[in-house]
């Protein structure tokens, strides 16, 4: 196995300007082992209820995404309902954690020695639990949220500690940081512990800071942001299947990593849940990638 | 004359969080003259009160200003007043036009057969007059502003139609097109007549797009952001500076140029009124031009 994805697997409400659904797949390892199933032999560890849509494993494997890590329990399926005014903002209406209260993520011998490990935005105190089950991995990599910052921070401090690679939306970091100003906001937690912190932007696109490097992208420009639900988590999925596929934690991989993130958060957010996401191939992400490459390319100055 | 910058030429009091100032020199034909003289030879157009002090006017000759087109008129010079909480949004407390109410740009003989005209923030019919009084320039550019869009906007779009590259900021082109989306706000506004648009997008950057290419920068990342009043004017000035420099407006040219604004604006939010901006020379400006270019570089594919 290339890639470990411990998050959280959803049933979802979305509500946007462009319409809505009602019970569809989402959560944030769903987003996120979907997004690194491009590039590298992804494994999936999460739970569900007895409930859950035997399509939606299905869906997983047709993409090789393998679901020996995905705990069915009896019970429902952790459910979220949102809608969003701005594209940028979700509006929480209702979370049922369901089974997902009782979530004790297990990891299969194979997953332990995985070289790779994304720990979606869950409770510090699981991610904790699976970095503890890793055996001597390469790399290691979270992501978070506010309500973690606000309410498990010590844990949250400890797996930060720990990890080599922090997701952080550009507004938690500064809640984190206890400051406004982006950069001093990074100096912060860099001495927090993490070797690389991945600030994510949103429609502004995203940073990376190394304390040898630092790496700025854009967003790939999108006319028709239909739901932006799981476009931080297909950023990481991305970021971290790019990483995993090469087996490298080296600058220049960094760097096309974040371009490989950005890409995969620009093809979710095209439609709801897994609509456009399912259908991404290498071609399409290689052909956004160059996009990319050539709105920040500067010529050379004699020319 | 490489470049003629019209625009208003201020004397500002102005809060943030960093301190205050009172009576400082400001206006955006100082900000964007003052950045543009660092590439070429520049001619300020703008208009203050017999209190304008000397100083202020030795300053803007220092740096090789000529001062040829600023009317002394009898009166009290422009004031504005400000003040931000959030470095990006400034709150406008008081505005006294004084002699800016009499404006009328007359342009020397040798300034109308410039070849760059950069239009800064000023009223559309000013803007129209000055394009009239140009013999055949090379590239023509105006900035504006909300309360242009919202109260004389058939002007405005005159102004637009008639010339070559239009800068304003991300929330005032979508609500010059009515249109949320960045992108489909910028194809509206494309069909106005502008050959290239510049959005400028404070702490996030800049883009620039034009029918065969678009070209996206981040900020230059600043730990302490000041004041950012001048900050787009700044950015402008860069820009037309370094074009009017090159006597080109070419694809390659044009991104270079959009880096080179953001570097003025980088140093203009270092502190109050001109303090920072005033200090830059070549040297400083190519060795921010470098790190931006660093942190958006992609390396090969294969290394």
């Amino acid at each position: 196995m290339d890639l470990v994805i411990v998050g959280s697997v959803a049933l979802d409400d979305v509500k946007t300007n462009y319409g809505s659904v009602k019970c569809a797949l989402g959560g944030s390892a769903v987003y996120a082992s979907m997004s690194a199933s491009n590039f590298c032999n992804t494994a999936i560890v999460g739970v569900v209820g007895s409930d859950f849509p035997r399509e939606h494993v299905q869906l997983l494997e047709k993409n090789k995404i393998c679901t020996k890590g995905l705990q069915i329990l009896k019970g429902k399926t952790f459910v979220w309902k949102g809608t969003y005014d701005d594209p940028n903002i979700a509006e929480t209406l209702d979370t049922q954690l369901n089974v997902f209260a009782d979530f004790n993520p297990i990891l299969p011998d194979d997953y332990r020695r995985s070289q790779f490990v994304f720990l979606g935005n869950i409770h510090p105190e699981l991610q904790l639990n699976v970095l503890d089950q890793m055996k001597d991995p390469m790399v290691t990599a979270c992501d978070t949220m506010n309500y973690w910052i606000e309410n498990t921070r010590d844990k949250l401090l400890e797996v930060i500690a720990k990890i080599d690679i922090f997701f952080i939306n550009e507004d938690e970091i500064k809640m984190l940081a206890g400051e406004k100003n982006l950069y001093k906001a990074i100096d912060i937690v860099q001495k927090m512990g993490p070797k690389l912190i991945v600030v994510k932007r949103g429609e502004f696109g995203a940073v990376a800071f190394h304390q040898d490097f630092s790496f700025f992208a854009p967003a790939y420009p999108i006319r028709e942001v239909v739901d932006t639900t799981g476009a931080g988590d297909s950023f990481a999925g991305g970021f971290m299947g790019y990483l995993a596929a090469n087996k490298k934690f080296t600058e220049k991989k960094i760097r096309r990593a974040v371009i490989n993130g950005t890409v995969l958060a620009s093809f979710c957010v095209e439609d709801f849940s897994l609509n456009c996401l399912k259908n991404t191939n290498v071609q399409k992400i290689e052909k956004r990638f160059q996009e990319i490459q050539k709105v920040i390319y500067i010529a050379d100055k004699n020319q």
